[in-house]
């Protein structure tokens, strides 16, 4: 059986989470996230590698090693990069490897420059406002994705 | 063990699916949708009933009446109405059920009217951009949500 | 002595009027205001008859009806379609009956996209702010209205 | 010879046509209308059937129906909805009926919230300004049209 | 029986009331709204103070002055300076007086600079549209609430 | 019987028809419209004189000979001046000879800066999105206005 | 032979010209101008009486207290308040004196702010740019439209 | 004794003057103006040529033969290329022609995209609302600055 | 040793501190500011004046006497002038008085219209969000630059 | 060997290059970059014919005739109009010649409404900000993509 | 006796401080600014560590640092970054430590994008104009500020 | 004779040329075009030196570096930095090396966000469209540009 390889891509300040307003927030750390989307992807099929930094440019160089590495899918929280970043943007538009954003909470219902995403255009979609549970329910539709896309090309032979 | 009842509501235009602009919405049916809501739900403990109406004042009727009903969670997707119905908006603010949002297309990458979302600000979140697995993600979030919910209730017990 | 026909009509979520949102709306139900409108309105020498609709269509059907049924003045909370409904003013201004706009709430004092009224250009004013007691002076101020008139009719003659 | 079956329709307020602002919209009432675009239908080869709502919802409604029924082309005139409603949009972009969008009034020299049509980029094309006459035009312009695709499957052929 | 202190102030040029575009404001001068201001004011129970100023700086004062007298209502018709005083705003604020505003004309229905209030955000609400009726209905409005609060202190013992 | 002077004015690049971006604006040419407008022109009792120019200038120059030489209707498609030029509205404006504009397209479809008109406001109506046809209802639309027109001022006398 | 009454009213920091950004606005003083004006009043028949203020309000009781006067023209550099100031633009609508606006640089060359005048639209006309000569011009003007408005109002008699 | 020589610059619709819109702009024709600038020219000694052209190039190109001429001054009405043409704009700013800019009526009460003046800030100034009488000012304020400027260049000799 | 004479100038609603809105202000007097600020400006040499006004004219007035008393520095809190008052700006920028902008709160996270400020850019800097101690560290920063001043003039010699 | 046709065009006020605003433009004229264009033409292999005019419509017209003359590509500086000109864009996008903007100056570092281009995005690309070495660098880039061209169309053979 | 720990924080080209336009930003260099806030750091009880990069992330990562360290408070000049890095505002955001924000020229005189600042609303208040005193006068307020939190808790034990 | 030192500046995802988006950049590699710099650069007597990162902040630093290494011209492609940073912005404007900015795709015909350009404004000019080619031509730029600057310093001695 076919395994896919799903990078857990997280942006700045996300290696707070727990500490930073929780009221937003909730207090699960990064770690018990990188656990949790782990051990569902095992239960799905899935090998979860993850990677966090600060740096604009570091998150554009590990989406491009994605490319090199053959990832089959990105789980993508671009935190704050999700409203300043046309590098993040061009980098996920470049490799081409379906990309699933997530964020923790509703940010249309936060600051009003929050509530656009440059990155979200060229991602296949958006899981936002469900805390931790938004990783895992992307883990799901990046594998339903994955499934149905792999379906077509057999179908294509 | 308790279940939840759950509104599967969709706005205009959602009765045509599986014929409408295929390339962005797919071939599968509102029935097909709300079948396969309905045998999710069955799983995860869930009463799933559904209401479809091209009328933007009868949407607002059956989110009043889902209030009377006791309805635990509404599963959204106001399609058009997203971006004109600030009725829809007051309504779920009146009513206070929690509810997912959810959009079949990935809006951010469609006509900038329909980046914006008057309704999404007084849900819990939004999933868009995964077609009809958007509706099974959504069950997931709200029913994961809710046992949250009951968990902090009874602790405060 | 004359007696004025006076239609008072509600939009949409304010059927739900004393459980929505009471620390903005109050606890006041709309049977509660037609009442007293009622009342007010048998010592001013008016009959007021009342409706109340979710569907901005059939708030636009009433106001022609209205027109038929040759109605002096109406008492108008446009609810939500205050902000999105230009069918309510194109009504308004086609029938070209006298009416007062109601807002529970100062509009002024909540999210910018409350600020605008489409149909307050086409009314005689606007009361907002003062909960139940809005409709009230809304009645007192159509009544006013009708008497100076009448009287500028009669000098006429 | 084939006979290409056309809907007539009409949105919020034009019933009220002939009472409602003469010096924008002329004397002429809805009925008047209907009858001389099926005198003309008559003798270009159509038969016309007509629809008025002032709800958003029925006017959805009877698009999808129209799809049902093989309508070969609508003439339409939205009204307020012209400027509100996307839903509208969305449905005439669902069924693909070719469309003509008709406004009595040169829409350009009045309000200016009333110069955007949300519904005109997924019509053929727009006449405005003419009075009743636009309606004639319209089925003119979609006859034409009809014509000339007939012509080019024929010749596919 | 308690006696409301009512302060009724009056923003640039409404002591040319009378003589300045009738056609918006009517005949009354406002010697002859004070007058009407203050028997309603006997009748409802309340001692009526009147200021009227073209300096926006005096206004400030007056209503500062009011705080030291323990004013118990303020009705306020800021004129041009709605549109541009964000000092009148802040004094009001600052001594936190219940403030009904009132303007003779509907503002919605010219220039569009005279669409926002920079004062009504702070205020109760508002009354507009009326001519001098407005000041009546807004010292009807004021006496209503304070009879409401008194009642909540009254409860509260 | 009265015969009318029609103007059938081209702006620039029209000269271009036929080849210029086919998948917009067809294979016709400028000459063959032209021949169409001057047959049905002859059918309605109408001499029909035709210009053409890629200079601002010119046209505005073409207007007001027009005035000398007492032309009945114009009709227009000032192609790309439609959205930069005050010159051709005010001479339009200036000459007061009925006029309707024509555009090929559907210019509510392209650009973002296509959807205004400069000359519009200053026109009878507008007719766009019917290709060459567009000229031949421009004709139909302008005939039976100057034909009302008559009407009113035969009544009169 | 009929002598005109004219008041040349200066706004904020007028009295500190002469020092103030020479390079904008030269070296003569205030008092040169009003001298000026008043040498050239005489030669035209005019009586020139002046008034300076910095305090908004004062300007807006100085144009009230010359509509008592019969001032029959008003020469107005309203300076800072030009940008600003929503009541004097009341002040002079409500008075219906002819006024012709006055600026000493061209302020369509300056700050973006400076560039909207609220005061114009209720004026005459405008003179930037000139300097002190500015003033002289604006009298000119004043008499000359006074002057063309008497033969007007002879010629009814 | 040194004459100045003077170009009075017309732009497009001007010919018209006297036949278009006189509410607006009076019955006064361009050849009256012409005269009337020349006769006062006579008399402030200046030479004054003419010239009026509904092209915006041909503008430009004057303007460059203005610089070749030695040209003293220019007063100019652009017309409607005032809110249009960068091109005039350069012209002026590349011949460094001190120029007065003269609107026949006040353009801040006209419509919006009336307000801007593109060729105003590389001009002297303005003269807008006096109709005809605006040209003979503009030459005053020109032959004024004409002849400050000659002092100051004697005062370096 | 030389002394500098400082004017401390506070503008609307500032006499009310200490009562108003205390969350955002504090509780000191501006009584309890002025000493404050004389204290500290004796221990670095300084004459220290103080002036308040609610009338922005006056304010405007106190800048213009500062000029003629040979102020060395103002330290101004414009309060609600500082979103509204070009009259000031102008004051200042045409007295030349090093000045620093002093604000009690952190104005950039109060409403969107106070984070403008119209009379920073002629100021010589801001310190906003210190409440009472920003009067002081502002003193410490003029002192400071006029120092710096005195020395660069002193080497001039 | 084959040699291209190279247009060079030129818009409005570049006739007086050499002349106009020299801190910007340099000193060069427009004939001694026609002369350094044509020597680097006969160089490159390219015959260079040269068109300047202040005329919008002329240069349509020219463009319009390089079509018919088989012109290989185009070097134009539209200057002022390409701002305002959507007629040079559609002359540009119907005759579709490989065309390269080139800008003396560094338009981003000017006046705002100059940084937008309406003919850039139907060009290739853009040259800006190295005076006249702008056009010897547009040839280069002209011939190598018209190489590029030619070889592509060989390689189908 | 306590001592506060203090981060002084700069970010990108501060390190070519004293080179870089020192008409705008002055002689001293950052070496220098370090010494005198250690300096006036020991004068008032503080430990002073100091930071600055280039790299956007590197500075959130040093944030998130003295978060660990305990840190009690920032000064922090985030130059370029104040404008566009949410990033930074959510790290100051996240760690809640009390900072102050320098800048070292007016940024309400330069380019209208520097006006805003992303990090200000998180911050206690802003100190900008002043050069290098910024830093001095910031580090000032910021032990005033701490000094006073301490009295506070203090007092509730 | 002299040699001029240029740095090649390439920002992020131009690491990945000639695998991204090959229809909007072509297929060859960065290093290709390194090489053709390198080699053109020997034929014009320069010696280039190239750097490419993902990171914001290491560019800022290579520009500083650039500095202390006496660099004589940047060639550089900001790539998506080209819309986000005003820290490259300032590093250029800090550093006064003259600056060639190049694009491969012509940005006018892309994405709106995309259209402008912080860095541009601190740049000598801009070559975008051409590809690869778009370095070549830069190359020629920068040392014609360096070329007449050291005419112009030899011509100073």
């Amino acid at each position: 059986m076919k395994k896919y390889t799903i990078l857990l891509l997280n942006g700045p300040n996300l290696q707070l989470l727990g500490m930073r307003e929780p009221e937003i927030y909730g207090r699960t750390t990064l770690a018990d996230i990188v656990c949790q989307v782990r051990k569902l992807g095992g239960e799905l099929g899935c090998e979860v590698t993850d990677y966090q930094s600060n740096v604009e440019g570091f998150l554009v160089d590990r989406i491009a090693q994605a490319y090199s590495e053959k990832v089959d899918g990105i789980i993508f929280n671009p935190a704050a990069y999700t409203h300043t970043s046309v590098a993040l943007r061009d980098a996920l538009s470049a490799v081409k490897i379906p990309t699933v954003e997530v964020h923790l909470s509703n940010i249309a219902s936060r600051d009003e420059f929050r509530h656009n995403s440059l990155t979200l255009p060229v991602s296949l979609g958006v899981i936002a406002g469900f805390g931790a549970d938004g990783y895992l329910l992307a883990l799901r539709a990046l594998v339903s994705y994955l499934g149905k896309q792999e379906q077509r090309q057999t179908v294509k032979l």
